[in-house]
């Protein structure tokens, strides 16, 4: 059973997961096993090899986990946090620990096993991003879970063991630190100056427009000041949002262009790179906030990390944003 | 020149490095290049690779920057960060800056090639650390540098781009993220209870056993309780210690013993895993403190990070600690 615990001296939370050392890879070996067609589970005629469906687009007549789908949602086989845990917390002299309750769940993007997201339609994307809206709106009624993230690993360097095209999200009982970081940063920002610094950041970018990648309906996309790894792209909507969960089916679709336009960008400028994105939004069940701004962060894996990075907390990135930047603006994807 | 840029949301920062671009393998490719003995920078006969000697130990009559020698400390030729820059801050709008000021320094432990540091005897990597206690001390005189990480890289997954066996030193004009927030935790819990936290993990380690994986004179090594990855070790003087710099050479002894039987076990139970270690200790000049205590974590790479560790600042470790510090304990090396 999974259990969550707590660094003593940082306050960092990890969780401590067995069951997912029995699946294939789960320790790295020096090279990515080869593609495997025949036995991906997230290929269709294999649905009995997933947990069922959550949630699912097929075509009206088609069997509840049967081929006969565009996208599917099922618990990820190997979950690091479960919904079936009693939440139980305790401490053992210094240590802190918490059963591991949660979700962790896999969107199927497609039932096609090449059909990587860059190559998907915008509407592709959108369904994508509705399945996640859905999924998260549908697990904030467990008052156990606190936050949600939303991210997805493509290619080997970027942590993913399988290369049907998936996303994922995991449901925390707790705000992780990456986040109450961004939180309480923006929170102290607007404190003393009454504004949103995402919209401040949105409005030297639009002004500046030197890191600039692409702008779609509503939408922005940079590589940020601070950039910890070359070419890092953060995709935020230009007006003032705060709960992902809220969005429009027009926000959504402008979100889905830009997206698919910087991963087919990025595909082009760096030879199909291994990347991660994931979407930082408020906790699940907060109410809207002027000092929040939820949006989108891709990296591309091209650097790994060293003791330096380890230890320090530092990153070292030998692409200048701005560099990084016009490379991609010029890019024609 | 390098750039250090900080994020204004959460404040990290980070090195932006153009000239690091420049060295080979700056972008990961797939895989690691095959090992190439004789282009090796590190092998004595290529010192001119290399810039001049900083520190050296070399047999009495053999000339500087010439074979002879069993150690050496040169400066990167890639540095992330230079002493040479001029000490500037700026700001643009939201963003601020800071000149690339620091000092990025690598000690070549060994002149055999192939000589890896768990392979070297415990006289052996004793100099390695004599050698980057003293390269700090004599850093630590330029009062433009707060902080000093020593640490290492080996393989490729690591981060490594040469397999001659090397360590590394960074020096850098602010104190580190990762670094300031162990002070706080420590001096929190100091301020509280006036007992350094360290020596009540050592105390309630020593006394539960079950994490610990190695004790010699002086030292304890141990799975934390929240290890990020599987197999991770931390290596701890016994006795309250808060700076490195000012290791006896027996308490340096106890700690080469340690690193070395540690970094044996790990070689021999995950067949020659790639690892980082780093060094955590005070900042440069600071006075012995009561409520810090320096030591080593050591990481074998062994999982990747994926979106949601980026995301989150979470860990999902599939090792429980217990478990791999009791199969370290039985790995005879």
């Amino acid at each position: 059973m999974p259990e969550l615990r707590r660094d003593p001296v940082v306050g960092r939370w990890v969780i401590v997961a067995p069951e997912r050392a029995d699946r294939p890879h789960a320790l790295l070996r020096s090279e990515p096993d080869p593609d495997d067609e025949d036995g991906c589970p997230f290929c269709p005629g294999n649905e009995p090899m997933t947990p069922p469906e959550l949630l699912v687009r097929r075509a009206q007549g088609s069997q509840p986990n049967r081929p006969g789908w565009t996208l599917r949602v099922v618990p990820n086989r190997f979950p690091a946090l479960r919904t079936e845990e009693r939440m139980t917390r305790s401490a053992t002299g210094l240590y802190d620990s918490m059963a591991g309750v949660g979700a962790h769940e896999v969107i199927i993007e497609t039932a096609e096993h090449g059909r990587a997201l860059p190559q998907q339609t915008a509407a592709e994307v959108q369904e994508l991003l509705r399945a996640a809206q859905e999924r998260m709106l549908d697990l904030s009624r467990d008052v156990r879970l606190r936050s949600a993230l939303f991210f997805k690993n493509s290619g080997w360097a970027a942590g993913s063991t399988l290369s049907h095209p998936h996303s994922q999200l995991l449901a925390l009982p707790v705000v992780p630190l990456e986040l109450q970081e961004e939180l309480s940063g923006a929170r102290g920002h607007f404190d003393e100056k009454e504004r949103c610094i995402f919209c401040d950041v949105v409005a030297q970018e639009a002004r500046e427009r030197s890191r600039v990648v692409l702008e779609t309906d509503g939408f922005i996309a940079f590589v940020p000041w601070a950039a910890r790894s070359p070419f890092e792209v953060w995709v935020l909507p230009r007006e003032h949002r705060s709960n992902f969960e809220q969005s429009s089916p027009a926000e959504l679709a402008g979100l889905a262009q830009a997206i698919r336009l910087a991963l087919r960008k990025l595909d082009l400028a760096l030879e199909r790179p291994a990347y991660n994105f994931y979407l930082h939004t408020l906790p699940l069940r907060e109410p809207a906030a002027e000092w929040y701004h939820w949006h989108v962060e891709v990296k591309p894996v091209l650097t790994l990390q060293g003791g330096f990075e380890w230890g320090s907390g530092f990153f070292i990135n030998p692409t200048p944003p701005e560099e990084a930047a016009a490379f991609l603006r010029q890019t024609e994807a």
